[in-house]
């Protein structure tokens, strides 16, 4: 029976009882972590042939004899490049490589637009008097991290079940010029795990602005990271940009952190020729180059983009039953009592849990006193800060199947606890 | 006999002899390669074992089980840092171990300054009117690329046998609060190889500065690359700068790209408590981590400070022959004629030669035209410009001995006939 349509005899037994079970939960001393997006040991293992697979000089040099060894390919090796044109469906010349890092990418993206600006604007962003940019939420808390450190305004775009609400997206930029761009993960959208849909992604394509030099950050972070067979598409906004007659209006970034090993895997860029041409003039000046060997160690260990969609599938087989145990989870100990809503996701590193307004901080908090540590509430929108304070991001990933079946029965009794207070608090 | 006590006519025999001499080079279609401060492939050699030094799992974990193929530790693992504070010298919470490039991390120091500013300082120095570096002249092109590419003024301070002259950098910097800072490679300097003195480096740590956020850019490039038993001292100014009472004036950089592999390296930068703090609060919305795995291959192949001077050793057996065969080139060929002055380093990658003022680009030219690639003249100097334009940078260690004799003769041959053809023209 739904909580909101209980008497109050009947909350007053459910919380007594729910109480009991986290009293239970609580003296069993847990220390369980769903905090982050992180793969598991079994996932790592899958990559474990990479490590030494560059065995001796041969394996070190390029097919025409350069030796990646030394110094030199600022822009990456062609073969690496090769290996993420075939991936990111984007042509060669179009891809830089880079270190281990899509995150520092992203930052480092944004702090030459702050301090050189980009092709067709004028000038630095960090001359400007207020930068703003625009933010789908819930989304990725270290996106949000970078504008707060470069002090870069950053305004909530309410996600939809297609992608941000573009009505809204396109009211904003088209008379703003302070808004210089805005943050997609496109594909399995962290943490709901939203997939924008062809027409997002074509207005995104099109979208008029008014300042002449708005970006897309484009984090592709779960281009080929699918749960089943049947993964979701995304359109190409590459392809897309170029139709529409604004190949400058985006930034690509990937990495195979999530696909090798988080910290060492490589990361790359990607955007149309001129924007390429400003990033490789400054960024010869930042450095000779990045790690080649790591290049060279992924492109031996998966060949082309269908070794890497084949690795892709074993971790598809570790993560399932993670979501699929949440998943069922909520099903069981959530849905009958009508307090909460949750994503799907056919794939991506999380689940969105939304609860009744005003509940996330409280539910953070007992789950903590239980043991179980959750992102921080509030911790998917800009500034921390939850409007509704509701959502909760789910990261089945990094705990065993036991540790994880384990850390969602206490979050349901939390869940619970707090609406069953919350109903009583209304009829009191 | 000294070109300057020739007469006319021995001159006009030397100039044609020298240029048939030249044309016989120029005829050969030689394509020899001197430019540039890189490893040959036997240096190379000499780690290749590291490459595959990591087999299985057990090899990625700390030794209280942290599995180094996962996300985290920001600032890079204790045993990286622990390798790194031995041979910096330099405790090891006052280090960070980054990528693979200390020019990328100097670059993204001096954005970090731009676009924060520095502790003690009036926030960021991208907000002032101008801002100045002093660059220590002839020395790194590539620290005074990065000046230019972020619109830093750069002024020339001469280098002395002893480092930089000190008295023009203390007047300078006591009365300008626009110069932020100083750019110093204070071990083996390029390209003269020179090593800063006790008493310069004394005078670095006591410097007073007008400006409040003034810093050292000290790069430590060449720390353990002697090419004789008995290397060059460099006093510690990490400690100097304590003891002085001015910690925070100083960031130092190194990596091991000229010790393991350049580009597959791993980079440092060691600062007081409070700079660290600073750069370790950005650095966290930066990035969530640097190449661990390559960190934990470094440790497993050095082992400690002492593994690495050990491993140095092999490569000065390699780069000495180098080093000594110009040399001994230069005292035959340059020499007797009183046309050049040049440094004889103790260690380093660069040889620096002087000629008479006017000839550096002009002997570039001839060399290049007869097949010798050269670092160009001037490249030594802000904006590419030597005042003098007298100043060769020589970089022996890429060529095979062979080509290295060969570039060296045809090289000599070039600064002879410019210095006979401008010899004449004194005359004319």
């Amino acid at each position: 029976m739904k909580y909101a349509q209980m008497t109050k005899e009947q909350l007053i037994g459910e919380e007594k009882l729910l109480q009991e079970k986290y009293d239970e939960y609580k003296a069993r001393g847990l220390s369980l972590d769903m905090s982050r997006g992180k793969p598991d040991t079994n996932q790592l293992d899958l990559s474990i042939d990479m490590l030494d697979i560059l065995t001796g000089k041969e394996a070190c040099l390029s097919a025409n004899g350069t030796d990646y060894r030394n110094y030199g390919f600022t822009d990456g090796t062609p073969e690496a490049k090769a290996l993420f044109a075939e991936l990111l469906e984007v042509p060669a010349e179009n891809i830089i490589v880079m270190g281990n890092s899509s995150l520092s990418i992203m930052y480092d993206t944004m702090a030459r637009c702050m301090l050189y600006g980009v092709p067709g604007g004028n000038g630095p962003w960090c001359k400007e008097e207020k930068v703003k940019f625009l933010c789908p939420s819930p989304g990725y808390d270290r996106h949000f991290a970078v504008c707060e450190s470069l002090g870069i305004e950053m305004i909530c775009v309410p996600m939809m079940p297609d992608g941000p609400d573009m009505d809204l997206v396109e009211s904003l930029v088209k008379n703003d010029t302070q808004i210089k761009g805005i943050w997609c993960v496109p594909k399995y959208s962290n943490p709901e795990g939203t997939t924008y849909s062809d027409e997002t992604v074509r207005r995104f394509a099109r979208l008029q602005c008014a300042a002449p030099d708005f970006r897309i950050f484009w984090d592709n972070a779960y281009m080929v990271h699918d749960l089943y067979e049947e993964g979701d598409n995304l359109l190409n906004l590459f392809e897309e940009a170029k139709k529409a007659g604004q190949p400058d209006i985006v930034y690509l970034f990937a990495s195979t952190s999530k696909i090798s090993f988080p910290g060492s895997g490589v990361a790359v860029m990607a955007a149309s020729d001129r924007n390429i041409a400003h990033v490789k003039s400054i960024l010869q000046v930042q450095t000779i180059g990045y790690d080649k060997l790591n290049m060279q160690r992924h492109v031996q260990f998966f060949k082309n983009a269908a070794g890497v969609k084949e690795h892709m599938k074993k971790h598809a087989a570790l993560l399932r039953p993670k979501f699929e145990l949440v998943l069922a989870a909520f099903d069981r100990e959530l849905a009958p009592y009508g307090i909460a809503e949750w994503t799907k996701p056919k794939g991506g590193y999380f689940i969105s849990l939304n609860l009744s307004d005003g509940c996330a901080a409280k539910v953070f908090a007992l789950a903590k006193e239980a043991g179980v540590t959750l992102t921080n509430a509030g911790a998917a929108f800009p500034y921390g800060k939850d409007p509704r304070d509701r959502n909760l991001r789910i990261a089945p990933t990094y705990p065993t199947i036991e540790e994880l079946g384990l850390a969602v029965e206490v979050l349901c009794v939390c869940c619970r606890l707090t609406a069953v207070e919350q109903q009583l608090h209304k009829m009191s």
